[in-house]
């Protein structure tokens, strides 16, 4: 099996490292391909291509550059159900669940279509008698993404249309762990006839984290993954002199309310919690109710039962695996010390056995309830299809309770009360609030608002957060002398 | 032959009127259609049709609505040169002019694809303790235009794709003289699938004008035509309760410095005023020297001899008929007065003769000097390849001129000085402004604002200008008592 | 008693008309001032004033000209009581009424204070190879704003600020029945130095509105006052070619669900119906209940009976009298006419008398059940302190009924239910909605944002509507040849 | 004399810190007052009394947190006189200088005025059927700032009003070398009535830095300083999980063209060289001739020579000192150097004497020709009165020189031609241009915009960038049951 190849300057090269690790099918083991380490010389290589690309990419007009996009919109579309199938392979996720992914990387697209509109820079004409002064939006140069394994397809795609309608040349590092949807696609991007240079792709592991952090060429990086790496990918950026957007964990907390309609918040908890078998950072993980709570309870427990689990490209399966062995048993763990810390195991998912699938690395749904606030299983990002299911006295105490984590990806409320779900919104600490949604994920002309250790920098990915981080404001003062009109 | 069909409700339909005219090659006078005068209930039939279909398609979320905008895009791009022939055939002008409008018309749309952030509305949190407002934009409802000869595929959608992105239902009502082209086009979006009655097709004249302006269904109307006609539209729409846009003539002024670059300048400027055969609103029409200008002369005297005129699909031509005999002939009519009135007929296009379209509307490019600043040919929008020429004393004399006429479409200078630029750019009264530019035509994402008698009503076509037009605010001020979230 | 002046070109002058009215205190039939009828030799006057102040004031950069309105804030909040008492010396409401409605005057004048942020335009730099574009908001000219009895403070302060802000010259038409509190208002700002012709009064009539309308310096009018009048105006300003926003009546709704707060919703409706004596346009007018109404009808009976109705400087008066004894005549002609058409007339205002001002054009609370809904009192605009209380089924007739009324400035629901406010605002033809609120009332940052005949034109009064209906757009396209720098 | 205190949570207390530092008149070195070091402490109690006052503090509405900043713009105007000789005394600058810092100072008060426009969130309903989705901007907590010596009055202003205005509180951080302006100015601010903790002040040197960067309150800091204090601020504040705007030095180049108005240029550069003594980040420092350059050689050394230095409250002066002895003896040793490194020095300012302050840190004017391109001089921020000037051959060679700094602050251009200044401000890599202005300072609506080394981070201070700056996003989406709006 051939290790996969990096994309730069317009050209498949081999890794300068020779080591390689494998990329195995999260449902069977099996290895589907080899990928480079990756060396800072890959990225070196990366960063001068994407600079020599720069200031040509830069002077084509921003209504130029967005017919790449039309065209990129289009080639995903036609291409969704093959890139969706390498998605499942590598990550383990249900086709549908692929799918949906992708269509959220189609939705970025179409919207940074609308740069022309959104890059305008602003114009105060007088601003002193014959003094006029306006701002112009000019590209930060060459930037990267440096993506997580959950979302192979969709994640470098809050980033790099803004980036390139923007006027900036790229670099995408895929996760060691899925590098194959991201080869896929470079690979159909290549049918843009995008100057060489202009989009890159460099596989690899920390050396090449570390390369993107420290290449002076880079100007800005935008990061997902855990809240520590994200922290130190920010701290590491700063200190190079970079821009950083770095969205970090999460342990989203779900308030069910008496008033809320029990059967719909059931079914949509249920699709929230475990979709993607809860390896997302928007996945519900803490349900917290108030009040009477048996009926919700009953129905949650139900709904987790019947889940049916497998290879994601089997059509009645709506889970499927966690992403590797290790991270398969850090949760089953977990399930184990929340039992020892006081939390009774409603419906225990551990050591599950998905039929043709021995080797996968399952979990069935679990649910957790009455753990104590301050335990791990309640405190710690699982991701990993587990409920922590706990009952708290009234509103305040459960947005009290929220506010005290250290996370603020999502928040959501189950409520019929217009009183109770403004509170909640009003006062919740976090940046993703769902009002009877599950999984409050931002449409792409809105930034996507991690607060608190769920994020470290100040302008988002996506909608117009996105173009102030993919460009530099330029303000220009200009006086001519009125005199010099009168010279004919 | 046939005479051409309404499309309304989703159907091609008959026009209630049975009277037609005839729809004529302006380089040949060969009858290539026949378009129905209209009834006053085929408005009825689009505004009924358009009204049902609002309530559904204004529930339809606007990033769906914009699906609609990427396909037509496409759309337009694959059958661009079919269209642009049937424009060359109805309309006269160059196949090159053609897809150039048509040009125009896909940037309208791929802009209208920007809709879901462009749409917006804004919101305050806490106005007052516990107290929130919010601004949405909603659609209109039925919304038509009025279209004009002179660009028959590009200007129903200066309006079409942000009215429709909106979620507004439409009626297009071409003009008599050019019904082919909208006709072709309705044809091809119906591949869109749009639900019946999002878009209608209304042919005809005065009686369907009128129609659209009382049909109480009907909230917003967009015009573009003469500036009586545009006044008329304006306050007859007004007296009915629209909201209305109503682009009108034009006489655009070029003043020429003696510090410009005279080749460059005077091939810029001949393209402009006789590029359509001088039937563009942005044409240039009166051309200002300021100090000397022998050599700007003798360099556009040379260029206008040069021009090849003829048959638009002919690909040696550079500039075909103007629209039908009795324009020509009323062009020709101003040229005899210019001389009248003390003018130097430098270059005289008058009759004409086209080898092979000896019938044809066919005016030369024709220069006139010095023409008094009074005269009818100086303050007359004459719509046809006739250049006026005169030689001012200096900028503020020029501006003056500039101010003193009644439209305010475009006004360009040509030279190397920033600060004549910039005081003309200050000064002069007109919406478009050109500096080393010939036809300032604005780009999608700008309002084409035009001013004074060339333009009634205060929102322009594209641009956020569009989407305040094609929305009505509804500010919403929302209250929930804080006792209501201690319920349980 | 000395006739009022009018304020023009710096200068306080006489009318040129000898015909005056009488200005009265509507608690007490006692002539405070006379105003002259008004001629257009005024309106010319205050044209001319206007216009040639207008060069040299557009010129002023747009941050020096908001420190007026700094200074104005100062001015009016230091003298908020003696203005508010004039208010209620001729327009019969309360000191607590007048003051509020000062300090919405004052919202405005802040609000328009950062105008040098919103009035900036945008720019796109190289819209092709070494082209800019760019958008630039220029003043319109002279405006004027032609106002109603009913706000003699507030009204004009949603124009004027932004108007000079932007960088225009204005003309204040107060009503000819309240002009004593602009005079007063005026007068005050002779102290901020403005340039003389910066800001003219003219008091009048309908000679002096329709001079406003036909005088070609004026470019955009403001209006407030019935529909009719509202419609004509916009019709009449359209003919002159002039951009008009012209509010009109209203008839508000209040939709009353079981699920509502009653006591605080019947205090709240309560205030709405009869503040300023129902002489609001955002009064609510109809209420509206569905199910059980028992408890909101007695609520509502008591509240009205309640109410203490007096002269406006009174402490005790929360209600004040209408404004002429015509009026006073039709709102009690309009209350007998309801009861021969079927209505209940639950708390009976007519034939009121207030001691110590018998002559006052006195009004009580008065509330009107079950009124046929076709009947003359459930759709007209009473604009007196008369509630029509009607019960309709369920939420969706609620809504099918004020769909189906001609006005559309604001409807109101009270509820505790997301989902019935959601619903509501969506679907509510109406531009000002209120969730538990009973004057939705827009902040200044906000449109005000009346629909149907309740508005005529597209930009409402106030936010950044403001801004568009007070300049122009002026779009410039700029090219220097590369060449160029290359001369040294 | 006694020492400063600290203001916090409405009170002025001692610092922890017995060690204190002498604040020196730089132009006499008086001692005038004694300033704590400081202590990790004072900060600890000043972002708890921040932390406390925020939850209240956030939930006073935008349009009445304002209110405090209308009074507060009144308060500086009226002690202007005041506060700038202050800054005279501490800082050296002169009066007209301390009056000008502190007008920039007012501007940004005025701007955030704005704030209840400025901070309005987006709103998109219907992005399902049913489903809303909005975004409001909510403020980000106890933010802080730590100025640097050269604008006393003026920098922390750049932040305070519009952290203030976004709902945040806040801590002054001023340089131990000038911190009696702020003490001053925070002493009129308690006439504000600001409630306890909004505002504080801190006071002292590096302890009290780390401790902001460090105190877990603090979640936002602007600084402004040297580069490599930036960089550490930036990339401190980012390990801290921080957002950080950081501003650090600058090395502002100008390019004279032969086509400049010589007499008005050399006027404006001079000004900007020689304001301040040299120590603006905006202060010209290279000026660069391309072609003929005798005459403005010969005007440049006139000016300087002709420049009158001295105490900054004596009317006469026009220049002051630099801010300390060491730092008069740093700028004298470069002009040494350069001298060594081939520089023509033609005006010296060295070993000047004042009469009357022959202790003072005087630099007369200096201008020193010809200085190698790579020496020191050329290459460092020099922060006194001196001007290197260079000779290049043509504006493609002046530009890259330029391009090829660290820094990135500001770049003029004088020149009357409209293409060289498009080509500068087009290519030149600094965030404030200025086109035939010297010292391109930004109007408070605009972001001051450093790039390159002269900033770290991604949002700049001023404008809509401050909006940002201070405030968190938080998306909401919205789902509510049509079947709940049925229950009655």
């Amino acid at each position: 099996m051939a290790k996969l190849s990096n994309y730069i300057n317009g050209q498949w090269v081999n890794s300068y490292s020779d080591e390689t690790l494998d990329v195995k099918n999260p449902a069977s083991q099996e290895v589907i391909a080899k990928v480079p380490q990756g060396s800072v010389q890959d990225v070196q290589k990366a960063a001068e291509a994407a600079a020599k690309a720069f200031p040509e990419w830069r002077n084509v007009p921003a209504h130029r550059r967005v017919q790449y996009l039309f065209k990129l919109k289009t080639l995903l579309e036609d291409n969704i159900d093959d890139i969706s199938r390498t998605i499942v392979l590598e990550s383990g996720k249900t086709f549908g669940e692929a799918k949906a992914e992708m269509q959220r990387a189609i939705e970025n697209v179409e919207n940074a279509c609308g740069i022309p509109t959104m890059m305008q820079g602003t114009f105060s004409e007088d601003i002193a008698r014959g003094v006029d002064e306006f701002m112009i939006r000019q590209p930060v140069g060459v930037c990267a993404c440096i993506a997580p394994f959950n979302f192979p397809g969709m994640i470098p795609f809050w980033f790099l249309p803004y980036a390139l309608a923007c006027g900036n040349t790229y670099i995408i590092k895929p996760s060691e762990k899925v590098p194959l949807t991201m080869t896929k696609v470079v690979q159909l991007m290549e049918q843009l006839d995008l100057p060489a240079g202009v989009v890159n792709l460099v596989n690899g592991t920390k050396e090449v984290v570390d390369g993107i952090l420290q290449h002076p060429a880079i100007r800005a990086i935008s990061f997902v993954g855990s809240s520590n790496i994200a922290r130190y990918v920010y701290s590491q950026g700063a200190l190079y002199g970079k821009r950083v957007q770095a969205q970090g964990g999460a342990k989203n907390p779900v308030l069910v309310l008496p008033d809320a309609d029990i059967e719909m918040t059931s079914q949509i908890i249920t699709d929230s919690v475990y979709g993607c078998a809860g390896q997302r950072c928007l996945a519900a993980s803490t349900i917290i109710t108030v009040g009477e709570h048996k009926q919700i309870t009953e129905s949650l427990v139900e709904a987790a039962k019947n889940r049916t689990t497998g290879f994601g490209l089997d059509e009645a399966s709506l889970m499927g695996p966690v992403i590797t062995p290790e991270s398969k048993n850090r949760v089953e763990q977990l399930i184990q010390q929340s039992v020892k810390d006081g939390g009774k195991l409603l419906v225990d998912g551990s050591n599950a056995k998905v039929s043709g699938y021995e080797s996968g690395n399952f979990i069935l749904p679990t649910i957790i309830e009455d753990t104590p606030l301050d335990s791990l299983v309640t405190q710690t990002e699982i991701f990993g299809p587990v409920m922590s299911l706990i009952h708290l006295k009234d509103v305040d105490e459960a947005i009290n309770f929220i506010n005290n984590g250290p996370y603020g990806n999502a928040a959501c409320i189950f409520t019929s009360s217009g009183a109770s779900a403004r509170k909640f919104r009003h006062d919740a600490d976090a940046g993703n609030i769902g009002i009877n949604i599950g999984v409050a994920a931002p449409m792409a002309q809105f930034p996507f608002s991690g607060w608190k250790d769920s994020f470290f920098g100040d302008l988002h990915g996506q909608g117009m957060h996105s173009v102030e981080f993919f460009t530099q404001t330029k303000v220009v003062i200009e006086r001519w002398l009125k005199e010099w009109t009168r010279k004919f």
